[in-house]
């Protein structure tokens, strides 16, 4: 059974989630290989019953389907009915309550999100905001993310995204609650807000502005060519996007994902999603004061000793050099 | 120019150093193949003008060296003159002032610490304390650590540690500093000293305890197999420990490292040396409640967007049972 730990040093939470006694010799080597074959692929059709029954579906022509959501058939966190938190002298302990989902792209087992069309993509942006809404109803945050490719954490490669339900704000997502309340209550004005104004009159970290949305490099990008895309328009939940606002944020998606992929290849990358955390997460007034964003991670370099001891990320590729490139992609199709 | 950035939305500060700029051509393949031959090898003997003059040497028969000590060829910061602060609307940048240096193990190409002498270890374990009481009286904070192997973001297959001080007492280390004293000033203890306490008492997570050293799978473990290095005798600096310490120290970092190969093969990892800020860091009263440690981290699962998004590392292998394994091996040699 998954559960929650958080030890006297420092002030991390980890999620200890054996699957099914994996022994020493099953972490010899890398757990996926780099492309998976379509036999015996959970996510491909006709293998629906590789799956745990499905929790969200767009049914497609001849009874198929073009979206899928199922649980994870390993989950990190589930459903326990309470977390009897149970401190044993400096160890803090609780059930591994949450909720684990996939989110299956789409029949096709080959291409990303940019090889679809809006329209599936469209389906997909749907689908996510429909089950983060329901995961909301229950626990105080759902994180979207979304590991793609060889050296990004995925150990399936059919196109995927995870949701993971858990029963706290996670301390990544606090840090950026502080931060945006911290400048609402000195300046009052959302930081998002500010910062995309600054951004888009300097524009030399800007990759695209289309109307409803911005894609930039972040001024404190850890990653070689990281993103980010922020909807231009105040908003703290990703949530609440009408269907318009979902349309534009599809193709902006397409389009940025097609931008990496022209310029560095198939690589491996990381999509997490920082939005509000749910009602029950408490935050008074945060709808004026928060705003979601979208970060798309490429795992170009890997994190070492340095990062893991201090914090401090080493990026060898200056953001704004980075927004050059992305800019100049010419982007076909 | 290596330099030090926070943006206003997360509390990060993140290094950008340009390596005389890399193409994002560059950038589309893993940087460093998993063992690069000795021909050109810069750490090796006979190449020693492929690196920057030296800094420290414990010189070895015929005029050659045992444990060498260089500058970084591409430092992650330097030696700037000042950090000259410039705020510019909502970004906060430092120049990147530091130091960056490699300390290399031995003339040896191909053996990592476990398989190199006693003697050998002692002598690099005393390259690191010199290094690092050096670079201490100048800077804040001195990270020592360790990439081995493909997948742990090393680029250089000579076995090698690396030194880099930073002007600033890094958020992971503040984070610990921090809950340290809170215990401190809540119990009157030194928390490593009562964990120790709690940890020889339970057993479950205890690797192997010596007169001098206790090694251990931390409860909140982040990786599969997570270890920690602890003085069992008091002690807020690795800088201070005496030679007697120092062999202790290296024989229970071989028969460690050891241990895991036996178990897992040659796999990637990374050492962090957990140690108290040099007097610039300024925490008063700090020897009587801080303790260091050395954290070792078995590379074998890899951060995903789960991970990135929240904070939480979600661990397949339970301490407890990781721990018991490393009892188990059978040490040859």
């Amino acid at each position: 059974m998954p559960e929650l730990r958080k030890g006297p040093l420092v002030g991390r939470w980890v999620i200890v989630a054996p699957e099914r006694g994996r022994r020493p010799s099953d972490f010899r080597v890398e757990a996926a290989p780099e492309v998976q074959p379509k036999e015996g692929c959970p996510f491909c059709p006709g293998n629906e019953h590789l799956t745990p029954p499905e929790v969200y579906r767009v049914p497609g022509p001849g009874g198929g389907w073009r979206v899928r959501v199922v649980p994870n058939k390993f989950p990190a966190l589930s459903d326990y009915p309470a977390l009897d938190p149970a401190p044993q002298g400096p160890f803090l302990r609780l059930n591994g309550v949450g909720a684990h989902e996939v989110v299956i792209d789409s029949p096709d087992h080959a291409h990303d999100l940019d090889g679809l069309s809006q329209e599936q993509v469209e389906l997909v942006v749907e689908a996510w905001v429909h089950r983060l809404r329901a995961l909301g109803e229950r626990f105080h945050y759902v994180q979207l993310f979304r590991n793609h490719g060889g050296g990004s954490g995925a150990s399936l490669s059919h196109p995927h995204s995870q949701i993971i339900a858990t029963p706290l704000v996670p301390p990544e997502v606090e840090g950026r609650l502080k931060a945006a309340l911290e400048h609402w209550r000195r300046h009052g004005t959302c930081v998002v807000c500010t910062l995309i104004e600054k951004e888009l009159s300097s524009g030399v970290r800007v990759v695209e502005a289309s109307e409803r949305f911005l894609v930039l490099t972040p001024y404190d990008s850890r990653f070689p060519f990281e993103l980010s895309i922020v909807p231009r328009f105040h908003s703290h939940d990703f949530r609440s996007m009408n269907p318009k606002d979902r349309a534009a944020f599809a193709a902006t998606l397409r389009r940025t994902l097609a931008r990496i992929k022209r310029l560095l290849g198939d690589i491996p990358y990381n999509l997490c999603l920082q939005t509000s955390p749910t009602p029950k997460g408490d935050w008074p007034g945060l709808p004026v004061w928060y705003h979601w964003q979208l970060e798309l991670l490429p795992r170009l370099t890997r994190p070492g000793g340095f990062e893991w001891g201090t914090g401090i990320y080493i990026n060898p590729m200056p953001p704004e050099e980075a927004a050059r490139h992305l800019r100049e992609v010419v982007r076909g199709g």
